[in-house]
């Protein structure tokens, strides 16, 4: 008998399953093995009902390595938020009705100074981190903020706690754009920051789990020096980029006044573009922009609930979609007030509604939308989870061999229960988890195999 | 010494609160005592540093009848959800992918035909009004279905559980209209059974906590004669009327190709639009319709996350409040996925910033939105209390002498925590309450000074 497989195998978990397997199409799984390497990857995934499996089953539970789902309870791939200002935490739904000016300057810029201290950083990002793990966030995309020794914090903390987190130290360098009291002093100390916070992430011993990212918070609060030098930093160590892009009508037309074309060609520009960026927002971008994502392998983060607050106007994400592009969720938090991808994926659907039949019933039907089509379930439970994995070129977001158990025990039956009186398939259920739940129906999360939430 | 005003109080609250005082405007009470009558009605409310506070609270403290906020624990009204079909409770949040009619005719109508059975009425029933209780959702206007004996049954829930309701016994019965296996069978019985439905329900003795609604489905599904004779028992009785109205282009055009005149003057012309009345949705009311709102004392419930699946456009909240119309929030449980009044008011924001803003990033800023204001969160704040209670014509919704003690205590310290490190005034509490918080943050919910939820 050969006992190499089996051996190979950390931990099995059993239970039925809901996965992505394309953008539109969803794999119900109702009795699965999952069977997981020391690495924390998916190495085998076969129905309960294999002759195999029997073997594998009872080799585990005698090693005490057999995880169960309970009757009521499903397996899902972990949320990936592609888009948190951390430092935003502490103001969680505040002012959101201030307008920008006034809820960057008094509100958002003020508190992100705070993390010059590194006690208040710890403080602060600790209760984040556990925070978005409790909510089933295995990935986020993190901005940091301009100091070099709180973003190494927040790396430091994603990694003791076992979230996946790919971590920015902020780049915002231009003296006439930013407030004298938050800023890079000098163009030069804060590309020596990144390039020293960049090696300090790697030496963290993280096994990859925390990733370094270049993070100019966007193109109006840069130098042009400083832009080039971040798209040289990028190319040289390999890192993801992340910024913000068209997110409003005065973000979109600021790169044109500036540069005379438009965010996302002045990023390219400074080779801030590539396979590893993700850009958050994205709204205003023209279809040759979007073509530009394209080709570049640029990923949008799509943060509905922000929009409605910032953006001016509804992200295209049917149009942007059929173009093939990468797009996953990001909460932004704090220009989003939920701090769940739950809430993004549902307003990620009714707004795509919204955008495809109109908001205006003083116009006419024919006149009110843009009638392209809206996107459906499946598509945005993909967004939340293999869509921001492919966004960051990660293996996650599916539970599918080869990629890492990253990974939620969704419990129907906590909290007094979803409403699941009268379930035709397993569908049923995805469709009451997916939009019906929350945090207090999760038994457990975990990370890279790694349990992170629950006992 | 007087004893008789401190005889007088059944029980005294101590703690912060925050109540609307206007549309407006938030009352933000620091330490202030609310002195609740037998009756459950707050006969009093006083500062807790005014000289008479002392005295009340060692009387009500040595009687144990004093309730105190424990620290980061802060009293609001509860919410009030003026448009739920509590039948639709088993499938919240499935199949809303599917287009309307496939949805009524192979999801909701099947279901709401098994409440033929009080058995099964009963077991549904129980679990919704628990669920909505936890929400702190302290009043909800209910449709039941068409079942005479069920829709008792909800009510006898109601009044047995503590929450306060308005309940109606549905009626459809247009044979053209609605499926074979789920109508009213004949005219006369219907209305012989709405009869019968609010005789039982007045003959409950809840003392005035469940009240009656005279419900037609909407006009599509009822009959010329079976509108008449419910406008007739509306007036003969004296209760509350509940439809819908105008809520997508094809119900807004239906009154016009039947009587040559909209939804809204329809209903007017059968004596169904009274200062009882509340209309779910009127996404698509005219100015005039909105005047004739006005001029009866009509009510809008306003459901924005089901809005964005069966309305065709968003509600022009802004100008409906401006025009001084009576609007409260619906969770429209089963066409919106959300069982709580928080997500429909974060929902009413959203979409209200982008029918101001518009949604297409195609169309130039100025010719994409309506650009004639949005709402702020005090109205938000208000329409999911206050407002709900001025739309029903009952005196909640605010923590004020001469309201009743319907309340919930919010804990900011449960379930992790909301993120409130940086608090400047209570005012940022109220926000990350409003925008942040979820039922797990509920410490106790109060209807007519009862406790409800929580030791």
């Amino acid at each position: 008998m050969d006992e190499a497989p089996r051996a190979g195998f950390a931990r099995i978990f059993r239970g039925p399953a809901f996965t992505p397997v394309s953008p539109t199409e969803v794999a119900v799984l109702d009795d699965h093995l999952f069977c997981v390497d020391p690495a924390g990857t998916v190495a085998r995934v076969l129905a309960a009902d294999d002759p195999e499996a029997v073997e594998l089953l009872a080799h585990h539970r005698a090693a005490g390595t057999l995880t169960e789902a309970a009757p009521g309870q499903y397996f899902l791939p972990g949320f990936v938020d592609l888009h948190v200002h951390a430092p935003q935490w502490p103001q969680l739904g505040r002012a959101l009705d201030r307008p920008l000016g006034d809820w960057l300057m008094n509100y958002t810029f003020p508190l992100e100074a705070r993390y010059a201290d590194p006690v208040f950083a710890r403080q602060v990002y600790t209760q984040l981190v556990e925070n978005l793990l409790r909510q089933g966030t295995t990935t986020a995309m993190y901005f940091a903020t301009v100091h070099t020794q709180a973003s190494v914090v927040l790396a430091e903390i994603c990694a003791d706690r076992g979230q996946r987190a790919l971590v920015g130290k902020v780049t915002m360098d231009d003296r006439s754009s930013n407030p004298d009291f938050y800023w890079d002093a000098d163009t030069a100390s804060a590309l020596d920051g990144v390039v020293e916070f960049i090696e300090r992430v790697h030496g963290l011993g993280s096994g990859g789990l925390v990733l370094p990212v270049v993070t100019p918070r966007f193109i109006p609060s840069c130098t042009d020096r400083a832009l080039a030098g971040l798209g040289e930093i990028a190319a040289r160590y390999g890192v993801h980029v992340q910024s913000h892009c068209s997110e409003s009508d005065w973000e979109h037309q600021c790169a044109f006044d500036r540069y005379g074309r438009s965010d996302a060609e002045s990023l390219d520009g400074f080779g801030l573009l590539t396979g590893r960026s993700v850009m958050a927002h994205c709204v205003h971008l023209s279809d040759r922009d979007a073509e530009l994502f394209a080709r570049s392998g640029t990923a949008i983060a799509h943060c509905p609930v922000s929009n409605a607050f910032f953006a001016d106007a509804v992200l295209p994400l049917r149009r942007r979609l059929d173009e093939g592009l990468e797009i996953g969720l990001g909460t932004d938090i704090s220009g989003g007030f939920a701090p769940s991808v739950r809430t993004a994926l549902r307003e990620a659907l009714v707004q795509s509604r919204t955008l495809d039949h109109g908001a205006d019933p003083g116009r006419p039907a024919p006149e009110r939308g843009t009638h392209d089509g809206h996107i459906v379930l499946e598509e945005a439970f993909w967004l939340a989870t293999a869509g921001g994995g492919e966004a960051l070129s990660l293996p996650i977001g599916r539970l599918a061999q080869g990629y890492a158990w990253d990974a939620q025990l969704v419990d129907t039956t906590a909290a007094g229960g979803l409403p699941l009186f009268d379930v035709r398939d397993s569908r049923d259920v995805l469709d009451a988890i997916l939009l019906v739940s929350g945090a207090e129906h999760i038994a457990g999360v975990w990370v890279a195999g790694r349990r992170v939430i629950g006992d």
